[in-house]
């Protein structure tokens, strides 16, 4: 990690990374090009997606041996039972289904000065699930089944820049976890590497510039999971000389420079990274979580229904699972089928920030998911499917939820809705938040709640398996709030 | 972490880490006493243990949804079958039983200061599988259900100086792995809280200074593998105004000063921790890991023979598991029966050490183990039981067996044998070693080995999942090396 100063970790590229983080220079939107050449290759890459019932899934098919849903290779991804049960909380006791894909996938960004201003090179991909028909993308988004050429397909693009076999600058490499929710300890190593090649074009990808490329996230369902997660991992310290420089650059006293402040490091923390780290260590050695991989018929024990059109919870909650077939004319493989996962709805991703001494600290929990690869991991403030819990006793129901959906216009600093993953989920939208709550708001009543600043956190995204795929989004969408968009 | 500098990391305590780290104080060795002691302990704690058929094990039974074997209550742990495939190595498909244990242990150790001198609270604990009655452990060494009461027994001695119940500095709080090859992803709270009260004495309880501790670390099997990883953990960077200071204290230029320099973060690694941290993403990333639970019957597709009196592998490698009932007079219950994993043969853990560039360095090497919570963790330079690869073809043999069992005595700064835990592992004893390799030692053949600085190594186990159990053990013994035993 280069050099570290107090909290905060300064990259042995940090150059380029703290140009990143400043996003200078360049023509710092684009939204309408970009949204042309969105619009032109999803009529390009259009998919044509279609429910099919379990049993005309072409190579998937229940495994005798534990009737898991799962590809003839072997490979890829598989819908499996796992019984999950703690020591806390509403439910206790669970069978579900859950994706199991044991393989950590790859999400890597390119990034390349142009005439002294940093771009990073966007992929324009389509997924069966997404909501629009292709998003922006990082550079390079693959399973190892692609690149040891399971698919049969073409090789993927740019590989080379990641694998050492051109050269590049690594500014990111951390394998980081997907939604515990609906994968089974599911990680994707996220890489930004800067680059010093001509690159060839190619229509599917796009040179941003990163205030270009963060602008995008103010609009819904545009910027997908894997290039917020890749994006969040970039590390913000920056040097204590340097802090007054970045931090000039912004209104003094505006929630931009009080957010920037906390994200480069210059404030201080309520809570030092010693007393977190133990936090964390106590919260995941107390809870109880025994996850046990179960056969898939077994789901319905805990409500699951199994049909050949799909698998659904009695109550409509939480999520569907069926099988699509999926038609191209531009990917690795000409068509293909799949299941997806289609949760039953909307998801609430909130994260309150609070000035503390007058450093802006975010509110986070440590919160267990069923296919979480270790007990708990950072997630927002709230963090939840409301719906799900719409029944729930008043104990149960996740912190600050009502706080959130009532709060006033004027506390809210960011909102929009993005999705997950369009390869493995169907149309999943869920709404992400910062919000600034007055300095009196109270947070001590909330045992598993604590206030980091910006620069804990992302001092943590140098590691796995502390701050979950939410998060990391946040951190993605508040990096749009702190870039300046004027000149 | 309190301030960083370099890749160094100075802890919130600094100044305890600092004086534990030199080990100043009072008499440097109370050997014989401290034999004594154990020895008085080991007669008053006699643990009586003998094989039982497992049909003859009361309260453990082979369950008959997928024949593990497991305690009534279900808690504790159980013997299960694991399916493991990977793509590397010389096995690469195989099924084995395992030890699963998802609950988190605790393992805690308290430090006072007695008129200026720091001392550590050692236990005298017996475990059945021990090669010696008893051995110098933790403070506190206990499991969740230990803690919770499942034992039905008495509550556990100084628990309150570690879950916040009496006031304590916390030095050490993370969570480490236990040995992948026979736990499935089991990990334990590594604690060491600095303690103000005064404790009330006990006969099984001893204060000693940390060199007299480290000084028991040159006998064989007399400090336990739960003792040695916490003293592993104790953060050893110093602010760079104090190296000289702490470094005078040793002969200039000899082994202990230049051990003691490369764990104090006074000089220049070779491998910076970017490049570190990205390597172990890569191997992470590349290596196909898939772990599977399975009825434990199916581990006789892989040569694995269960009778009642024990599991054992047609090849007489690797382990055995059997029953045992164990009688005592003195712990949190008076009698029970439990299963034992009993390996096949000795391990070999040897840490190879070099000087570059002025900085002393070891060599790691990223390890794969079937329980494995992630997919590999540093381990040291020689990591296996020789004769489990005695028919191995030559390129899959373990790289550097055969140096490290041939090399010259004047090499060798550390050897002795040590044994796993005995609450879990019957009489198992493996060797411990730190070789010094001359300047032109070459090991770019190793393709998975790497040279750390051991500030390096210590940064890291700030952090879970990075180092393996052995390394920490291996951490323990250098601290006796490069500890004053001579006033």
């Amino acid at each position: 990690m280069g050099d570290r100063t107090g909290d905060r970790t300064i990259p042995e590229s940090s150059q380029t990374a703290t140009r990143f983080l400043l996003g200078d220079g360049g023509i710092p939107t684009a939204t309408a090009e970009t949204h042309d050449w969105l619009t032109r290759n999803g009529a390009e890459q259009r998919l044509e997606v279609a429910r099919v019932p379990f049993s005309a899934m072409d190579r998937w098919s229940f495994q005798p041996e534990d009737g898991r849903l799962a590809h003839e290779s072997g490979r890829f991804f598989s819908i499996e039972g796992l019984h999950v049960r703690t020591n806390f909380g509403w439910r206790r006791d669970w069978i579900q289904p859950i994706i199991v894909q044991p393989e950590i996938g790859f999400l890597g960004l390119i990034v390349k000065e142009f005439d002294g201003v940093l771009h990073v090179l966007a992929q324009a991909k389509a997924e069966p699930g997404n909501i629009n028909a292709v998003q922006l993308s990082p550079t390079l988004q693959a399973t190892r089944s692609n690149y040891t050429g399971v698919h049969r397909g073409s090789k993927v693009r740019f590989i080379e820049y990641f694998n050492g076999t051109r050269p590049s600058r690594i500014l990111v490499d951390v394998l980081q976890s997907e939604q515990g929710a609906w994968f089974l300890r599911k990680r994707n190593r996220n890489m930004v590497v800067e680059v010093f090649d001509d690159l060839p074009e190619h229509p599917n990808f796009r040179w941003l510039t990163v205030a270009q490329l963060r602008a995008m996230l103010h609009h819904d369902n545009v910027v997908n999971m894997d290039l917020r997660t890749v994006l969040a991992c970039v590390p913000t310290a920056v040097e204590r000389d340097r802090a007054d420089d970045v931090l000039a650059r912004l209104p003094e006293g505006s929630f931009q420079a009080r957010l920037l402040h906390s994200f480069i490091g210059a404030g201080t923390p309520a809570n030092n990274m010693n007393s977190l780290l133990s936090w964390i260590s106590d919260v995941r050695a107390r809870r109880e979580f025994v996850q046990r991989g179960r056969p898939l018929p077994d789901i319905e024990r805990s409500g699951w229904i199994r049909r050949d059109d799909g698998i659904e919870h009695e109550e409509k909650k939480y999520f569907d699972v069926f099988g699509v077939t999926v038609a191209t004319s531009d990917r690795e493989v000409n068509s293909w089928m799949q299941p997806l996962l289609s949760p039953a709805n909307n998801g609430l991703l909130a994260l309150l920030v609070k000035d503390i001494g007058g450093t802006l600290h975010a509110l986070v929990q440590l919160r267990t998911e069923a296919g979480g690869m270790d007990v708990a991991e950072l997630a927002p403030t709230v963090h939840c499917q409301p719906d799900n819990y719409a029944d729930a006793p008043e104990e149960f129901r996740p912190a600050y939820v009502d706080y959130v959906l009532n709060v006033p216009r004027s506390q809210v600093r960011y909102d929009a809705w993005h999705s997950e993953e369009g390869g493995r989920f169907y149309r999943n939208e869920n709404r992400y938040m910062l919000i600034e709550v007055p300095a009196d708001f109270d947070a001590s009543a909330a045992p598993d709640h604590r206030w980091m600043t910006f620069d804990q956190i992302t001092y943590l995204l140098g590691h796995s398996h502390y701050v979950n795929i939410h998060v990391r989004s946040i951190i993605a969408c508040a990096s749009a709030v702190y870039t300046r968009t004027a000149g």
